[in-house]
């Protein structure tokens, strides 16, 4: 495998230095200072009432935050500059790394307190114990750590033996991608093709709790490896004013992008950008006014570089409220009915967002919030093919087009086929953490002789998952279901068990042969709904350690053990899949194709949460001229 | 039949006597008056080059529209209201219609010129004579007419022996709605429930060329049946300054909702909303900042009565420019490359707007036109569900749960399982009318072994459809393809084919009986996909003459003679499709579901056409206060 990995590391060099030719001017970052005022932005402001502003009234000023005085406000809150500083030193000074010049910390991230304790906590409650997790490697050995910040006691943890790597450091990108360069020949080769090297750097990246919006509350950090992490996500009941409890935990778990090209430079490409470069350390500072409107809110990432020192992220994930133009909901009375009733509620909702840039692509991923209790998780593709270079310059050269992997984009230039998925970790917990998985299938019933004119229709059918394979999901057109987490303790008003229900949008299967070393180690993609026990070590779908693995630590093997899952504290996982063939029009930067999935009440809520929220009227709206009519 | 005809229009009619229950106060309206101008609403602007504004400079005032002056100005037109006029006297003058007091006109529109004569029109050209499209019952007999409003010539048009009725007058139904009315014991029933019926009345409704938004350019009018009709839409090329042919047609052709109950009084429930009601009769004046907002322009439909006088109908469509926040296309340098690119551009889209009011149900159909060259039809479910009664209160009082043909909603109130189909007529001209449709399959390839590492990879295999069989499609998430509509005389610099492909979303399929009764004649939901060749008069999916059809008149049917369509006028037929197990959020008014398609360039434009677009700056945007501070 070492000399693949020679290849694909220096692949992976030569990708960038060619993304450098396409890249155009930079743009002086401006950032915002304060955090959104809901009684300012939100006529559903859980605080106070005051109308909607769907734009705020100054623009933000630009300011710099500093993180040096962050201090920690929730059990959840990630580690603060302080803190990371702490665990370098103390680690510094632990017998482990002691006279060692050659570690590498991979990952330093807040070792979550128990769930059970996180649940019963409450804001004025005093802290835990705040305990950091550590990846290291000392002298080409990992050791999974815990460091107590408090004691300052050092302590490995047991995650058993898998094979793979650790995720890389920035540092470890940024050596491989210099590596190459310290070779003549592929020199040539560059400038050759008449590129200017610039230099190549890295940077690696956290912070917290976010206020409150409209009846959504929610705690909100920043990730290395996954990005954005949502955790504890309550929303108010209309009815009961109640805080009432829907998902513990959700992230991005893993990617998966295997490329269709079997040949030799090409075959190794099916990247796990979570895993494998951490999709968090990834996200790149968002550009304010294009990457997010004016009235967006900027938090910045906290985190470890390779050698412990903290760095800041600035402006990695942006929260806005926006507003489309759609309706939250309507009715007008038809014409025939004569009566002249139109009642209308426009749709507002909070949109959390970061957006990735995995050397080429740029994901863009959204979590957003809408008031009548639906999260809708949607990911944008955008950036940069990865591309193959060819001798063809037309089509008409080609005699078997089948057999270019791809789409001749421009000339010389092959857009390679290539899938996309996007594994979700989804700890739903209901009005509390045990739960129940249940498949409602709508079936074809056949009437009897004589029972109606009609020979057929749908009933819909509710299976309960037992253990894990029943929970296993291959969607099907033609073998509908709807797929509900609820709470079986807990039934409305009328009776009906209180739950959220997966609502899959546009999505794509993997095909490839399940045996095929990519597709072992992406197992996590064979269904599209997977659901686990919850398992604080089951958090990565393709592994702890998934660079390099072979698939031994996957989701797939994880819910083969076929454990009870009813009635438990359980994890939903979902996945969301592009196939790209690629077409001119990707070419050279591709516009954003997304796709979303929904979680969505059902029977959650007694009636419409949103029946009583009042329509626009003229004099809530803002007055908006242009710059040049206030100069 | 007829029984059942009348146990329909009685529960129609009570239906309509329970939402008066559920309704609330009346909105005063008002109307906006100038479209928008493209100077000020766009920085794409296609005349001029001004920055983007997202809001206008200032509110539009309200303005009545006056249409007696109206006159044609494209080949396209709708009937203006003198027109309709003229239409009615001709005919009242006309010997078929002489001393008959007894007929009705189900349908007056447009008989649209020749496709050949509307794609070599240019504006300044002289109109085509202008010709109404009548659909007239006289003395119990159906007839479809032409009337040349030039020469006041009357002439039938045969549209051959086909089972069904013509869509339902205004006056039909108001007449049906008010029939139960002279039963006593139906008034007891009524009353009993201690709803105050109050009057029912009914309306009839066209107009427009809009002018032309970024780079697109496109026909929008009102029609009674299929709500909004897109012709003409181009788009232009960013390299030659062409406007280039997309799609000659483009609207909604029937929809299909059945309902899951096979029980006496409801297993007729399977409504046709086009063809029996009218899409676009249905379609209510829209409520200004909660249907669309406040940058929205108005158009009014000008529709005739079944006695042929025309009425107009304020503010049927909404078209505005909508930014959600989100992200035309992007790209940040990785941080291992250390450079500070972040080139980002934010997608701005014009949406074209109507919310029909198909009794309780209200369906939200937006044509949305992105800068990028892809049209989103989307379409949004909201209103009141169809309920049935119960005695239930509790779902503890039912032993199964699965043939109560829905769900307990609310305490005596099931809301029963339904489907809802909506098939879009997409008469597409890629670069010219004649067209290929082309599945590019995605399909998985085994290597040879020591071909490579990999054992399989997925391969793109274009296979052009010769017949209409060949492209009627049902979609597997296990065999996907791409669907391409392509004009196989033009190829892109590079060879390819210049196409749009029909990207579907979230849908669902008909899973009725192929036999039953309702499927028959909603066959054109069979598949998700068809294409057939250009012919005039098969334009309703349902069949001409919809109500009471037997199916003997649908797309299927017209499918089913397997003409070729390789390199012809073709059009393209999909279906959108929802399965609809109620839940207690639906109640009483339904939060908004909604799901789309894409119709998008693919190696239609030799690169990526929006790159050239500029940024936002600070400077770009209008600054915006609260009503209160400008008071």
């Amino acid at each position: 495998m070492d000399s693949r990995n020679l290849i694909r590391f220096l692949f992976f060099t030569f990708i960038i230095a060619l993304l450098l030719l396409l890249t155009l001017t930079t743009i002086p970052l401006t950032n915002t200072g304060e955090p959104p005022d809901c009684a300012i932005n939100s006529r559903w402001c859980t605080s106070k009432t005051r109308f909607f502003q769907p734009t705020i009234k100054q623009p933000p000023k630009p300011t710099t935050r500093i993180h040096t005085t962050d201090v920690p406000h929730h059990p959840l809150d990630p580690l603060t500059l302080t803190e990371l500083d702490k665990v370098r030193s103390t680690l510094l000074e632990n017998q482990l790394f002691l006279h060692s010049n050659t570690y590498a910390l991979h990952s330093v991230v807040l070792e979550e307190p128990d769930k059970s304790f996180v649940l019963t906590w409450k804001p004025g409650d005093p802290l835990p114990a705040r305990k950091a997790s550590v990846i290291a490697r000392v002298k080409s050995k990992i050791h999974v750590l815990t460091v107590d910040l408090g004691t300052g006691e050092v302590s490995p943890r047991d995650v058993g033996e898998h094979s793979g790597y650790p995720t890389m450091t920035m540092e470890d990108m940024t050596s491989l991608t210099w590596a190459p360069l310290g070779d003549a020949e592929f020199n040539r080769t560059i400038m050759a093709r008449g590129v200017d090297l610039k230099d190549v750097s890295c940077l690696p990246i956290s912070i917290g709790w976010f206020v409150k919006w409209a009846n959504w509350e929610f705690h909100l950090k920043p990730d290395p490896r996954a990005g954005i992490v949502i955790s504890r996500a309550r929303v108010k009941d209309p009815n009961t004013g109640e805080m009432r409890n829907v998902m513990y935990k959700g992230f991005t778990s893993e990617l998966f992008v295997p490329y269709m090209d079997p040949t030799d430079a090409w075959y190794f490409k099916t990247y796990m950008d979570a895993g494998e470069y951490g999709f968090g350390l990834q996200a790149m500072p968002l550009d304010p006014l294009n990457d997010c409107p004016r009235n967006a809110y900027y938090m910045d990432g906290v985190f470890a570089a390779g050698d412990g020192k903290p760095y800041v992220r600035e402006n990695m994930v942006c929260v806005y409220e926006s507003y489309a133009g759609d309706i939250g909901w309507r009715h007008s009375e038809s014409p025939i009915t004569g009566m002249e009733i139109r009642e209308v509620r426009p749709k507002v909702t909070l949109v959390v967002r970061m957006a990735a840039s995995v050397a080429n692509y740029d994901y863009i991923v959204d979590w957003e919030f809408q008031t009548d209790g639906l999260i809708r998780v949607k990911v944008g593709l955008s950036g940069i093919l990865m591309v193959k270079g060819t001798s063809y310059d037309n089509m008409n050269q080609v005699n078997e087009p089948e057999n270019i992997y791809g789409t001749l984009i421009s000339e010389n230039v092959i857009g390679v086929i290539h899938d996309h998925y996007i594994t979700f970790h989804l700890d739903m917990d209901v009005d509390g953490p045990d739960n129940s998985f249940v498949k409602v299938n709508l079936k074809r019933e056949t009437t009897q002789p004589e029972e109606s004119p009609r020979l057929s229709y749908l009933k819909a059918v509710r299976n309960v998952a037992k253990t894990e394979k029943d929970a296993q999901v291959k969607l099907k057109l033609y073998d509908p279901s709807e797929y509900h987490i609820v709470n079986p303790s807990k039934k409305t008003r009328v009776g009906n068990p209180v739950g959220y229900k997966l609502v899959p949008g546009g999505t794509a299967a993997s095909l490839l042969d399940l045996d095929d070393p990519p597709q072992k180690r992406g197992a996590f993609t064979n269904n599209q709904i997977w659901v686990t026990p919850y398992n604080k070590s089951e958090e990565w779908a393709g592994g702890l350690f998934a660079y390099q693995s072979q698939g031994d630590d996957t989701l797939a093997v994880w819910s083969q053990r076929d454990r009870a899952i009813e009635n438990k504290d359980i994890v939903m996982w979902y996945t969301l899949g592009f196939h790209h063939v690629p077409c001119q029009e990707d070419y050279p930067i591709m516009p954003t194709v997304s796709s979303s999935f929904d979680l969505k009440p059902v029977n959650f809520y007694e009636s419409n949460p949103i029946l009583n929220i009042p329509p626009h009227f003229e004099k809530d709206l803002p007055v908006c001229n242009a710059v040049a009519a206030t100069a």
